[in-house]
């Protein structure tokens, strides 16, 4: 890989993979059927099942929002409600798509650190059977959270065999479960199917893709009508071996993992070199590839001319910094030698 | 390209256009921003006005049921009704995904070519002002049709002027306008924006792309929220560079047009061929990619042995049979041949 | 009854049977709880269960299209589609009500007597199993038809038969099932669960009633759900007991069916006088309350001048009347002095 | 009105005041025009303009929940949000009947007294113009809230004012308005015309109709296209007169003022009662015609076998008690002498 500048503002605007791009131009030569019926599709199947156990089924998207619309609404009834954490994607930043798509509504409960905990959720289910409230029907969590936060194995098998214990499901945001998974020292199957989870929307793009994700179902049954949802969720791509082979790459030769680690590494990194810096407070763990920090508005304005980046809260003056796969230990010295200078008022 | 077998059942069995696949693999290689703010977006935006008008917007999409749903949704409120034909692609073939998303009925009216006349919409009208009935709000037509018919400039031009003049809004589903356009021998400009429709669903992934298709505005206003609809319907893509630079590619050097030619070129040549073998029936002008016929189910079987191809009406034993920009001369020499031992009851 | 004009609009031009307005003052008198849990609705169930079988659950609402919607969206998923005939009153009369609320594709069939038959679904089951199409998931009828025809208990029975042998369940808009009952000399469950049918939407307004229909389930698992689809279709009534002591009376003493068989006598009679009449033609048979003529417009227009009355298809000048159980013989007669006027040219 | 026992539960557990009875059985005597086509839905619309100002565009619908979802429906579009407070009779309570059919978002807000408060919105307008958020286009609030406390005149005119200056629409929730205007000593036009806000679901079941709720444009542009809405709502009704003259009557004679009043009294004089009651806590401000209480769980276990009245927040052992229009002095008494006992262990 060349040099060029990297940017701390999300991971999505990394480049793809070249594995992966590899892939892509591999396949590139010769007529397949469409929409899912070619070999490669049936190959990218085959090694999601050695990855995440045999008995779970795969189907391919073309982004995280969709993975998780369509997800959703093969597990909640219009009528059911799906409880998250305030701040979860699906809550504050997906434009309502679940609201619209699915008919349910969303059942925010706060939250400091992005989990959620079972002892959140039971005060919810007074509602059970009562016809005027949305009646609890899945919990979605995500995993890494918006907040860069890992839920541990134990906290997510707790969540989902609460859950279970109350006829909830579980569906899991996993637009980062790879840096969550490279963070615990866990397989993708242990950090999934494992825990207890029903369904997963299993991120592709924000860890070397070009674009894709997929819903993968460990429950089964839940996927019974879920090619006709795909399709109602315009989500199915008909030219879908271009999706199937980056995820056959992805999970080949641990690339998701080497990624997820390498990103991880340079938050850590990124971090450590932050933390030094007087005047500005990591709010969050840093605990896959996104720091959070507190710092003087002024000083994030002047950096923000160098380096675009989002606030994640504007009244309190918090930013959010990722990194990616393809981040260096050069990176990150540059940009915490830019974050000093705006500190002390330079630009 | 390297010899490899065509099939005739979809130009989406087709592999990506090697122009394309270059220009994906030439972007490969910086941080942009996501979500569209990058430069190759605000490039390929800038293709566009030069193709189609200044006065147009342009938008991104992973696909064509996208491109129609949330198009259509920017322009119908969801008291309202699109017309279309029985056999348009957004009424059969997107499994309820405008019902769904926009809220809309669908009102479709019949049509033996494809095509829908004025004097088809004119008693639909009646209803307008009456509170029991979906008010008709949209005329929805396929360009090329579903059936492979083109529509004239005139007639694009006709029906536009009276849908206008009862204050309904156009839509064109142009999966394979650029068919159109070198069947008519104009330009993209020329088939839409200067026929009067309103918003276009512009194909891409048909005519060589990987992945993409692009919501065109030629009424600017219907734009207004499109950017939010985008989302709200999951079709906006965070790695939109990969999007943007094919349609860059596709729009430049005519590489759209010289698609097309070859596609259709290919067609009316099986064309040819086919109608010289008896018991076997062109059942629609061949105007673009597609060539319908109609056959004995047995022979039909025989040949589907070796060649897939979809059924178009099972009950009268038509099919369809579809050309891409890659398929050859020898191609169709060799299904011709495969049809006709097909017909003699061989395979 | 004092003596008042009646028009031959709408059965739903009527006024309050006596009976069931005795009905609505005598519970006028007490608190009780809100939402259905008080004596009266479970006196009214008890009711529905002796006249439609013990099998039955049954759900009180607001009127027809709130029936409709909601029985539907307990019986179809979005991914499904409801196959009718293209005269459907959920097809053309209740603006996209269904669409929108439960998200399915209606599936509209040509029908010359308003009757769905079998043979005509068997085409579209060809689409099952194809991810891009709408699932058929229901067949729904109306009994009597909209336009005034009345299946016969054999039809039914048959369709609902075919329907199940091929996984499709049976909804039967019964706005007037009542009056098809009376033609049938068949009691309500006679000709609802004996026939084999799954969801019922049971009218009482046009038969009588103030407001207030009702959703019968025969298939008592598809009622699952429905306390909470009701609700979040805006059709739970707070102050219950006023529907369902309508429901009562009209159930008790036979008035639905006095109330049926004087509607359609009535329609009888003015069939009989107006197909005396030279240039006036009957183009349904006059089997229920609803009488369908063609006329030369000019004359309908000098009519409609004296009694509003609506164009069925203005096309082919063909128009509609309807009786009540309100009508008297007098009404029909001096009705039927107008309409000879109008065909002299006089108004 | 004879002598019955009353219950706290809810105002809806009333009867239906006699004087609209009475109107009921006074229009049960000719045919007229169904849909609102009648002279009693002309006369009811003439009494709304007389009470609420010329400038307003009435329609009649159903029931609260109706009103709120087809008035939201015509105020906001799908990728538009629509702030409310947490505890907010549309976020909680209508089983996701506004996000199933408005397609919006809802985006609810803490409150602990049930009010919004303007600093409260500010922050959510920082999302404007950003296409992943749902982008805020409505406030809505109840009035009286859902706490039984009412915004001050003054605080709604700066609710209304504050919105506007920002783009947004004003919706108020009234199921309970004319207890508000009872409370505050201003007239219907006082209380939401003059303060700016513009649509309002305006109450009557509660306020002792039999059913019955009126959708109030007061920005007239935002009726355009509302009765289409409120068909494929559902909520149009068929004999509408039977809902006009329920309101006719209760804008006559200040009789909605007395009913309100009446239920505010004995309000007061309960909360009187109560609060002299040792280890009874008044939890909210009496202000209209509910009473909020914490109390030992078990003593309200044991009122709760004489009284079925509801917990408002089971966690903490709140309860909520509502008088009506017909609650007299000696229903509060009896109730005040079964608390007493409760609370001392008695039942």
């Amino acid at each position: 890989m060349k040099r060029y500048k990297r940017s701390f503002a999300s991971d999505n605007n990394s480049i793809v993979h070249p594995k992966i791009m590899e892939a892509l131009n591999n396949v590139n030569n010769s007529h397949v059927l469409s929409y899912g019926d070619d070999p490669y599709t049936e190959s990218a199947r085959k090694r999601f099942k050695e990855v995440f156990g045999q008995g779970c089924e795969v189907y391919f998207v073309f982004n995280g929002t969709g993975a998780n619309v369509t997800g959703l609404a093969a597990m909640a009834r219009p009528h059911q409600a799906v409880i998250c954490t305030e701040n979860a994607h699906i809550n504050v930043d997906e434009c309502g798509a679940v609201e619209r798509f699915a008919g349910c509504r969303l059942w925010p409960l706060p939250s400091k650190d992005g989990k959620l905990k079972p002892e959140q959720i039971q005060p919810v289910l007074n509602v059970l059977g009562n016809q005027h409230h949305s009646q609890p029907g899945v919990v979605s969590v995500s995993q890494c959270t918006e907040l860069g936060t890992v839920y541990s194995i134990e906290e997510l098998k707790n969540l989902a065999a609460y859950a279970h214990s109350n006829n909830l499901l579980v569906h899991v945001d996993g637009a980062r479960i790879a840096n969550a998974a490279a963070f615990l020292g866990v397989s993708l199957k242990g950090v999934t199917a494992d825990t207890g989870i029903d369904v997963l929307s299993f991120g592709g793009t924000k860890n070397g893709l070009m674009f894709g994700e997929a819903v993968v179902f460990f429950n089964r049954q839940l996927a019974e009508n879920y090619k006709y949802i795909r399709k109602q969720g315009t989500q199915l791509a008909s030219k879908m071996r271009y999706i199937a082979v980056q995820f056959d790459a992805l999970l080949s030769d641990e690339l998701w993992l080497n990624n997820a680690k390498k990103a991880n590494a340079m938050a850590a990194l990124l971090a450590g070199e932050a933390e030094k810096i007087p005047g500005l407070k990591i709010t969050q763990p840093v605990q896959s590839n996104g720091v959070f920090v507190s710092m003087p508005r002024a000083a994030a304005e002047r950096l923000q001319q160098q380096y675009f980046f989002y606030p994640w809260n504007e009244e309190k003056g918090e930013y959010r910094w990722m990194t990616s796969f393809d981040t260096e230990e050069q990176d990150v010295m540059e940009f915490t030698a830019a974050i000093k200078a705006a500190m002390h008022g330079q630009h």
